[in-house]
Formats: C-alpha cells, structure tokens, sequence
C-alpha cells in the first residue's frame, strides 16, 4: 500500500484522537495516573497531539496535514477550488472514529472503574460548561475562526521567501501544536474547543457504538455546535483572509 | 482591504486580548473547564497569546509586530524615528479594545455564573496583588524593561549575521512569547504583568461599557499605573540599550 | 577512550534514566521540592530526559541515540539488518542499570523518609494503575507503536530533502523529547509508560539489588509486561510502516 | 559604555536571577498572583531564566554567556586556559548579587506579608530538603556534571559541522534553558539545584545586607555546599569530558 492523501489524512486523524481523547480520558477516568491532572495536562496534551498528528499525516502521505475539515474546508474555501473535500472529510472521519476506538482500548479497564456518565462521554466528544446553544455555537465559531488565521498566519511565516520570515518548514508542526495549545488554554473553557467537526461527531459516533459499561447518553442533542460551529467559523475564517486579499 | 502596519497592529492586538484575557477568563470565571486551573495555565496562555498576536500582526501586514505601545516606544527612541506612533498607538489601542470584547463574547454565560467583581474585572484589566502606588509602579517598570530587553536580545540574536546568532527569522515570535511566558512567572506576581498600557487601558474601558451583570467598579484609580509604568519602562530600557551602543 | 556508539548509547540511557527515574523520585518521595507535583510534572520530565539523553548519545558516539531496544529492533526491523543489536542492547541495559543507581544516590536522604513500599518501587519501575494483564500488556503495545511511528515520522521530516520538510536535524531530539511528553500524558494513565523494555529492567534490577531502607518486593510478576509490550509493539510498528513502503 | 565579556556575564546573570528568584518568589511569598504554584511553576521559571540571561548577555557582549563559575571553570578546564576566570567570575557574583537585589524590590511589599523566615530566604538561596551534608553535596555535584554535559552535548550538536547536527545556533539559548528545566525537575528535589556557585552565594549576600522584615538567618553553615558542590561538578564534568577525548 503506498501513502497517499487519504492514508495521511486518515492515520494522522486516527493519531490525533488517540492522544488528544487519551490525555482526557487520563485526567478524568478513575484510577490513572493522571486523574484529576487539571486544565494544563489536557490542553498540552492536544497541542502535543496535533504536532505528532501532523508529523504522522507528512509520512502518510499528506503533505497538507489538515486532520480537520475545517481547515480543509477554509483552504477550499481560500483557493476556491474544492476537489479535496471528496476524499479528505471521509479519511478524516473515519481517522477519528478509529482514534475513539483506540482509546477504548488503551483505557479498557478504567471505563468500569468510573461511575460518572458525563465523564466516560467527556473521553469522547465535547459538551458544554454551561449549556446555552448560542452561546456554545458562538464559542466554536471563534474559536475556529482563531484557528484558521493561525494556521494560515503561521503557513505564511513559513514559506521561503526569506522576506516574509523563515519557519524551517519541519518546524511549524510543532507552532501549529502550541497554536492549538494556545486555542485550548484561552477559548477552550466554554465548549472544550472541538474547532473540528470529526474531532467531535468521530469520537461521538464510537461512543454510542462501543460496549462501555453503564455508559450513558451521547448527548446528540449537543452534537451539531461542534459541527456547525467549526464548519461556519472555518467559512468566516476563510472570508476574513479573502477580504485583506491573502 | 490591503494588509497594512496599521491593520497588522490592530488584528494582532485584537488576538493578543482575545487569547490573553481569554486565559484569564478560563481561570478566573465560575464553571469555565479551566476554573482555578492556577498560575501556569494563565503565564502559558499569554506567552502563547503574544506567539500568535505576533505571528497575526505579521500576516496582516506588520512586519514590526509590536502590539504594545511600550515596544513602539521603545524602539522609537532607539531609532530616534517617533513617525509611527501615530498610527501603531491607536491600532494597538482599538485592537485592545475590540480583544476584550470578544473575550466578553466568547465566556458570554460565564459572567452572570461569577459573582466575585474582582474576579470579573480581571478578565479585563490588571491590578494588584498588594495594593502600594508606588511599589506597583516600580514592578510594571522593571517588568517592562526585562520585556524591552529581552525583545532586543532576541531579535539581536535573530539576525542574519551568523557571528552573532542565527534564530530562523520566523522562530523569534516563538521566542518573544517564552519571553513573556517568562516574564508572567518571575515578575508577575505582583501586579499581573500588564508590561503593555493598551493590554491594561483597552480592556478597561471594554468593562466600563459592556454590560455585564454586576460588574462593579472599573477601579480607574489603579488605571494610571498600567499604562505609566511601561511607557517610562519603555524610555528606561530604550536609555540602557543607547547607553551600551546599540 | 573513544566516543563510540556503545559508549553513546551507554551514557545516553543512563542521562535519560538518571532524568527520567529522577522526575518521579521527586514527586513521589516524601519530603522532596517536588513532592505531589503531579502528571504534568513527571511527564515534562521524562519529555526533557529523552531529549538530553540524546543529545548526550549524539555527544557520545551514537548518532542514531535509540536508547531504547524497542526503537533498534524497529530500525533493524524495517532495515532488515540486525547486526546493531549485539552491541546497542547490552549498552542501554547497563545505561539503564547506572541511570537507575543514580536516581538512588540522589534522592538518598528520602528513601529512608518514605514510608510507602509503592512509591519506592515507582522510583525505578513501571507498575500498572489498575491490574490487568491482558490490558496492561495491549497499553503498553498501542503506545510504543505511537513512539515508534512518530519517531520515524520526525526523522522523515528531518531530512534533508527540501521537498519533504526540513527540521534542522538538531532540533529532532528536542521534538523526540515533546513526542514523549505527549505519549506520556495521553497514553501514560493505564501503566506508566514503559515503552521501552530497558527503562523498565535495568531499574527494577537496581531496586532488586541496592540496599533500600524498607524497600518492598520488586513486582517482578509484572516485570514481563513492559518488556514484551514494547518488543511487541515495536515490531508492529516496523510491520505497519514496512506495509505502506517506507 | 561599549558592551563586553564582562559587560555581558554581569547583566546576563543579573537578569538570570532576577527571572529565577522572581519565580521562586512569586510562589513561596504570601500574597502574590502565583503563591503556592508549585514546582513546575518555579522549574520552568528557572528554565526561562537562563534562556533569557543567555540572549542579554550576548546582545551585551559575552557570546560564550556562561552566567556561572562551573560553566566557566569546566570550559576553562577542558581548554586548559584559565584566563577568563579572573574577569568572568567578578562579573557573575556582582550580576547575581544585583539580580536579587531587584527581586527584593520587585516583590517590596511581599516581604513584610510573609511571615515564614524560611520562605524569605528561599527567595534568595538555596536550602536542602533534609538536611545531610554528604547527601547535599552530592546532589549538587550530579546536578552539575548533567549541566556541564548537557551544555557540551547541545553545543555539540549546535557547531555548524552539518555531519553533526546543525542547531541554529540562535535555538541553543533555548535549548540550554530546557536542559536547566529538565534538572530542575529531574534532580532538584532535594538541594533545590543551584548548581551554579554565584547564583547561591550572590543572594545570600544579599539576603545578609537587605532590609527584610523580620528576615531571621542567611543560614551560612549550609552555604559552602551550593559553591563546592557545583564547582567539584564542573571539574568532574570536565574531566568526564576529557577522558573521552573532545
């Protein structure tokens, strides 16, 4: 089998889950060593996530390393030109589907040591702090927007032309991880930052499927703001950057 | 719209805020996921927040990347060239500004959830941990001019003469943010580390309009130190700097 | 006497050991600076242990620093070539042992103040959070797939060649290190994270062999767990990335 | 004043201790915006500390920017030529006696609210966790030879030779501040790692002189193992280094 877009997008996607969902899982399941480890192990945990995802996606063959329809959907957006949708959004999908199960798995004897629903739920998908749909929508929708201008922000310091800055390209995995920190540690408070529409309805999906004991509701009720939210925030983003003629 | 110095100064302050007071927010507020997540949760958020403002600022058109009328200052009377105060102070200040806004935006639920005034002032301007005119001052002052210093040994260091360092051009924005980073966890201890009087000033006056449920007072009378601190900082470290031949 | 890779990966591993064993000395031993510190404490340590250690292998004679038969046996696997094996893996198991009597000597004041025969033993060797062999052993599986998997997919971007990234290869080690900081907090929360058959032998032969006051069984029927585990994980990470052509 | 060797090792290290007692005193002191923090508040502190004081002194003339005697002992050592010493060494005790003597004013009205004698002086020196000459000393003498190695080993890798690395040497600052984070973390939990004679004995001597309320004792019966150790360390490093031929 040889890489290809769908392969990086899928694998790295599939990494991405794993850590990022894994370091929730170690900080709010029962008996881990990280329980109750607090914001600062979560939120490194994700940015980590991202970086290793990205790296991972490179070696699989995505050179582009979106992990995330949104950006997907913002840089279709950006160059108006949206043949990449087709077979980026299902490998991503799927990627974070897969990465739920593999959490599962890491974390299998811990799902009976929990009692608390919305804990074993949180290792999944994301929920709000305080439930308020607007508010929630407007949260993601930020958030994502913040997103999208960092990562093209960045992509802009790290192109070649050594007036506009210089980024070693291998590098800006790692800044693109700490942007993600960054999202999490200021604007993540509200909704848990999915700003990744698979990142939640992948995870969401393996939630309802998977034999968790005594698990609870996949609250998909809440499921469509970490879709929508990230969807239409990539769009504004995506306007934003085309309105200053990027 | 073309990107500008102007635009640059503006966009990028407007994230440093979002992200800055953003972590402040998380940490502070009631029922945010960050509650009480402590020290390095708020130092981290803003060293990152200035990472990405910066970054931001660069894509928008500002290649200097300020974001702080201390730094503007400062290298102003270095260069002995005050021609762009006026435009980079104003875009700094309505960035700040329109920063805080968004923060009030994005935690939207959170703020009738929080009863504590202080706690909600401090998602918006800074104060002090013990409150002393004069010893407040002297710690905004010697906190800025580390920040002045810094910001010149890095990019000192940043330059493309290889006897003298070598940091790729576009790894200094990561640097300057550790520096703040830094900064928040040495020297922060007393009054917040505004080290920047539109950080302080834009974000106080977003309080002393929004409507937010029981806000109290915007304590103007602490307002003055925030922003005469670094400025006289910024003359200090500009002073040093001359004396020692830059 | 020369810098060889014997030598380098000796005193790598016994760096990364010395680091990497100390971190959890200090937060679980009584009457440290560090004591309680907690997950982001012991992972940030065992990120920068990592990173250390392989810069001093480098230092040392072994530019490849594997430190870690989990990661020779991978190389050697997708190579075909196991000629390396003989000379690297007895190295990191002494590296490991030394590393390990280090920790003991460092920490020598406090093993007497600890009271808790666990704790003790967690100074040197993994142990499981909750038992469960079968799921400790897949834990430990899942997660050296991920080092392994992203150690390649870092030196893939470190390549020289243009096209497919350009870390400066110096900067590698540093990312290696955050690529464990990252396993650790997302993966970490089931067993420790092993990962690496040495890091766990050669220190439980320590605990086994040096005189601790008090010190408790050395949990030798777990002892087989973090060695297969990573062999096994190992191996399947070089069959995954042999499977798509590397 | 044209910038120097000498110029440049004092205000580095003077930077360096205000950044590093700063940190220990924004969480021991009682009142401040970061008491009780914890330990990977006041390791990473430290680790910024350098990172910073090592870019202030080369924009002030000390490219080699040691900022401590065993550093510069162990490179002397290994050069067999001393004649720095007599200029570097002055320069460093004066820049870390000035260094805490701005913590003593950065953090003025603290002083007076923190009633504990030990936490004073622990934002100036040095103190073991258990008491034990032998112990301490040792501790301090592994904690140094990891500094002195790890600093060769990064600017081994960090030399232009592209077969050995090739960290922009601008990164090495960075780097050297991670190496100092990861022994804060690693071996500090028992002497508090000075592992830098000046950096113990400069604010003790402030300690001693300042007018601190209620300061109670500089505790010099302790403060010959902070200098001896690190400096026995350094040549220890340094003959480690030798026997290996670099």
């Amino acid at each position: 089998m040889q890489p290809s877009p769908f392969l990086g997008e899928l694998v790295g996607t599939m990494v991405l889950i794993l850590l990022g969902n894994g370091v929730v899982a170690n900080v709010v399941l029962k008996q881990t060593k990280g329980e109750s480890a607090g914001w600062i192990v979560i939120t490194a945990g994700w940015g980590f996530a991202v970086m290793i995802g990205i790296f991972t996606a490179n070696a699989f063959g995505s050179a582009a390393a979106h992990l995330n329809p949104a950006v997907t959907i913002a840089f279709a957006f950006l160059r108006q030109d949206y043949s990449l949708l087709a077979s980026y959004l299902p490998a991503q999908l799927i990627g974070a589907f897969l990465g739920a199960v593999l959490v599962w798995l890491q974390y299998l004897p811990h799902w009976k040591a929990t009692e608390d629903q919305g804990s074993k739920l949180a290792c999944f998908a994301t929920g709000p702090a305080i439930r308020s749909s607007g508010s929630n929508f407007v949260s993601e929708f930020i958030a994502t927007i913040i997103l999208i201008v960092g990562v093209v922000a960045i992509g802009y310091a790290g192109t070649s032309d050594p007036d506009r800055g210089g980024i070693p390209s291998g590098v800006a995995p790692y800044l693109v991880g700490m942007l993600v920190w960054s999202i999490g540690l200021s604007l993540g408070g509200t909704t848990g930052y999915a700003i990744n529409p698979v990142r939640d309805l992948g995870p969401r999906i393996a939630h309802a499927i998977l034999p968790i004991p005594d698990k609870g509701s996949s609250d998909w009720s809440y499921g469509w703001i970490p879709v929508a939210g990230p969807v239409l925030g990539a769009i504004a983003g995506g306007l934003i950057l085309r309105f200053f003629y990027f």
